[in-house]
């Protein structure tokens, strides 16, 4: 499939399937707000499990815990999201609608480039298989022209907002002549800074309520913690918190359905380290990260590094481990080293000493931190793109299949009767008693058993289990492969300890 | 332990042991919120999936959902959430301080209550044995006097409340002579409701932003959803649908540690059935929901149902599962029969039909509903404050030990070198790479071993696994039992079925 096409077809196959629906769809959605389906619910919670297991379990110098949502407001005094964490927006005054300010300017960038491709294109079409692309692009004056206006004006705006001279990008908004996408009118208001995060009111009285904030990310929650745990939990440096949780952005333009959403869910880790050594650190969870990912299969090739030129004022080092998403490589995951300023900024805000007493150096510091940390909604993404493949079987006929990895699927196995008697669906039921301890199973009589398989391949179920009548005579099953489609004859006895095989952590973790 | 003292101990025992934290506590917390500390965040989880087995993986027809936090604010104008989600509130004018007026009240009559028991302690004193105390507190003058007066202000507030007639709730209080608790002022306002719900704002503009609100429940959720779930998951009537996640409440008056919280976390499962079918799954739910309580083993006499007279408007039938804490009993679950009100108020604010076609009566109706909810932080702080006991041993001394369900412990079993030399470390990491696909195991190898047993005891750990000399000789370690402190050689081989014994949701649910 084409990009474009697969994406549309993951977003009505999420619907289709109970992965995910609009959130409140009833009242027409809440924008970049999703709910998460009967299927969705169960590949979510295998990822976010997937992922703690790894960390926790397989890291006996890491342990996780579960801050709340809303935090004293001074938490994001201190970690500078209530000064820095800002998008520019524009008002139109005509259409009173709302729009980030490097959004239009990008959007006008883009379609230099898409008139730069256009001229490429017909060159392209002109010259046929002789056309030598890196020739023509380095020296048509039409294709230089544009990416360098695009270039320019790219960097114009990165020079203003990193010196909050926003009345330039209001200017350069002005020059370019940009107009309201909706409506056409250029009648803008100046730009201005709007901060990312939902706040809220704790407590009852104007007077007394306190102005709070959904956190906009689960790091803070670790921070604040960080002597607690490490004490209660008799922690020696180097040592990790991990966490999974809700975060929320206000975001004014979200997209790319499930990519980047207004509510969505973090799973971080921050790894405290010896100062001096975070860059050793660093490394190893870059490393460490990617191979996580590798360990579901999903091909090498869709996984690149994106390391960060321009850095944070938090961080000494960032990469982004990026994803072959439909829309292109985006990114999945981030790897930081945020030296000490979250945990020093910490102490500076509140009077408190968050230092770990090294035995082995005699001395006490503030400890430096790599982060690790994933969207489990664009790991979703990932894996649910990656997964939906459209195949065309040896007798012409074509299947829709979800070839989620064996550990992450909803549901591990079907089990379905060949037909709705001669006690063949009570022989199903029992199936599924014996296998519900250890997999998430269900049962299907419904239609045809062909049609059946089918039902099972789209939603993304590895196995069917086949209730026949042989079954009645020797006790076998036919237990069909989603992939590979081919069944063999297992006995009843043997089919737990057969799906263990390829549904294991053991199997795709180590 | 006396109760009082029982709590007390909970409260510090979660703090010293990992498991609870209050919120950003470097800032001097953030009432009525905690955190979820190393040891908390497992046994929640655990308890969690214990759940979620149980109701969904258990249940052919019942199915999972997620839904996201924030919703269409329409959800909360037809759940009558916004109109009648209220606390009655007053001021005081001289100190500023907000209370809650029902609660003014409650503490008053309270008092009463408390000189009645302390007339009749005075009589069981004074007669000793031969105290008859059913006998005194129906004769005695004083004690009759104290609690009629406690009911009948009791009553005419539950009165006023219901009638909305907040005027007379002010003036009971100033009948009374309430004052300030903390400044003994009785300068009041007037009595005004109140709503409960988190407020916050989607998108930038102040013309173009929308009142949203953090869910006060999940379950309206579930009523959005119903419809999709049903059709992409082929339900049929009866089926359920169960979702956990947070929610929230602006509660003025929060206390008793994590048993009522800002925000906290349910698990709800939504059971839509045929309108006149609703009394038998209503009272089937009951019971299969004591039966799940029941199956962790903390003890029949502390659970006890609790049918409510008074229903909410939403009801036609309620029971609460109420549970022993260390301050009594207290509702645990509530068990609702809910009609078919809320998917009718959803069809009437949407305009969208909210009907099963149901094809055994060849008819659509809108689905009546029985509807099982818990709070996920009342049920661990259930299982924490059952399971924290202090024992005196045969030699005289004394274990605080956390007997925590093992199913439900946060780490199964401690592997404990003797020594931290001879290669014992070296075997005891070698089990936990073993162990570690199956259970959460860790390493301990500081202090003497008698020490680590205890730390593990206090900490709840079900099993230590300890390696000495022999090991080396004959693949054995001892398998110490954290309840019955018996230790006995197990080959190592031969841990991980030993531990399944105990540790398997077979033998726990089934």
């Amino acid at each position: 499939m084409a990009n474009e096409d697969l994406f549309k077809k993951v977003v009505s196959h999420s619907k289709e399937y109970g992965y995910i629906f609009a959130s409140s769809e009833i009242y027409d959605g809440l924008s970049a707000v999703y709910d998460y389906a009967q299927n969705g619910v169960e590949l979510k919670k295998n990822i976010r499990e997937y992922w703690w297991r790894s960390m926790v379990y397989m890291h006996q110098n890491i342990v996780g815990i579960d801050a709340a949502i809303l935090m004293h407001p001074t938490t994001w005094k201190a970690s500078g999201h209530v000064d820095a964490f800002n998008d520019p927006l524009i008002d139109n005054k005509d259409s009173k609608k709302r729009y980030r300010a490097d959004v239009l300017i990008e959007d006008f960038a883009e379609k230099l480039e898409q008139k730069a491709q256009k001229e490429i294109d017909k060159a392209k079409k002109r010259f046929g298989e002789s056309f030598d692309e890196a020739q023509f692009v380095s020296t048509n004056d039409r294709v230089l022209r544009y990416r360098e206006e695009k270039q320019a004006i790219l960097n114009r705006m990165a020079k203003s907002l990193e010196t909050e001279n926003l009345a330039d990008v209001k200017a350069l908004i002005e020059e370019l002549g940009i107009a309201d996408p909706d409506t056409g009118s250029k009648n803008w208001t100046e730009v201005r800074q709007f901060n990312l995060m939902f706040g809220t009111k704790l407590g009852a009285s104007a007077d007394s309520a306190t102005d709070l904030y959904l956190r906009p990310e689960t790091a803070q929650g670790i921070f604040v913690n960080f002597l607690n745990v490490q004490k209660t939990g008799r922690m020696k440096i180097p040592f990790g918190i991990a966490q999974t949780g809700k975060a929320f952005r206000n975001e004014i333009v979200a997209r790319q359905f499930i990519f980047r959403m207004r509510e969505f869910e973090q799973m971080e880790m921050q790894f405290f380290v010896r100062p001096g050594e975070e860059m050793k650190w660093y490394e190893y969870w870059k490393e460490t990260r990617l191979n996580w990912h590798l360990s579901l299969g999903m091909g090498k090739e869709n996984y690149r590094f994106h390391d960060h030129e321009k850095l944070a004022h938090y961080a000494n080092a960032a990469a982004d481990i990026e994803f072959n998403f439909p829309f292109g490589f985006k990114e999945l995951e981030g790897i930081h080293s945020r030296t000490d300023f979250d945990l020093k900024a910490h102490e500076e805000y509140s009077g408190k000493k968050l230092q770990f007493f090294d035995p082995e150096l005699n001395e006490s510091y503030v400890p430096y931190v790599v982060e690790t940390s994933i969207g489990l909604d664009r790991m979703f993404l990932a894996v649910l793109s990656h997964s939906l493949q459209e195949e065309t079987l040896e007798d012409g006929s074509e299947r829709t299949v979800l070839k989620l990895p064996f550990i992450l699927a909803p549901v591990k196995a079907a089990v379905l009767p060949l037909l709705k008697k001669d006690g063949l669906p009570e022989i199903a039921h029992k199936i599924i008693e014996d296998l519900q301890w250890d997999y998430n199973v269900i049962y299907d009589e419904k239609d045809a058993v062909g049609r059946r398989y089918r039902r099972q391949d789209a939603a993304g179920t590895p196995y069917c289990i086949t209730v026949d009548h042989q079954t009645k005579e020797d006790g076998t099953v036919t237990l069909r492969n989603r992939d590979t489609m081919l069944q063999e004859r297992v006995k009843i006895k043997e089919l737990s300890e057969k799906m263990n095989d390829s549904i294991s952590y053991k199997k795709w973790l180590s």
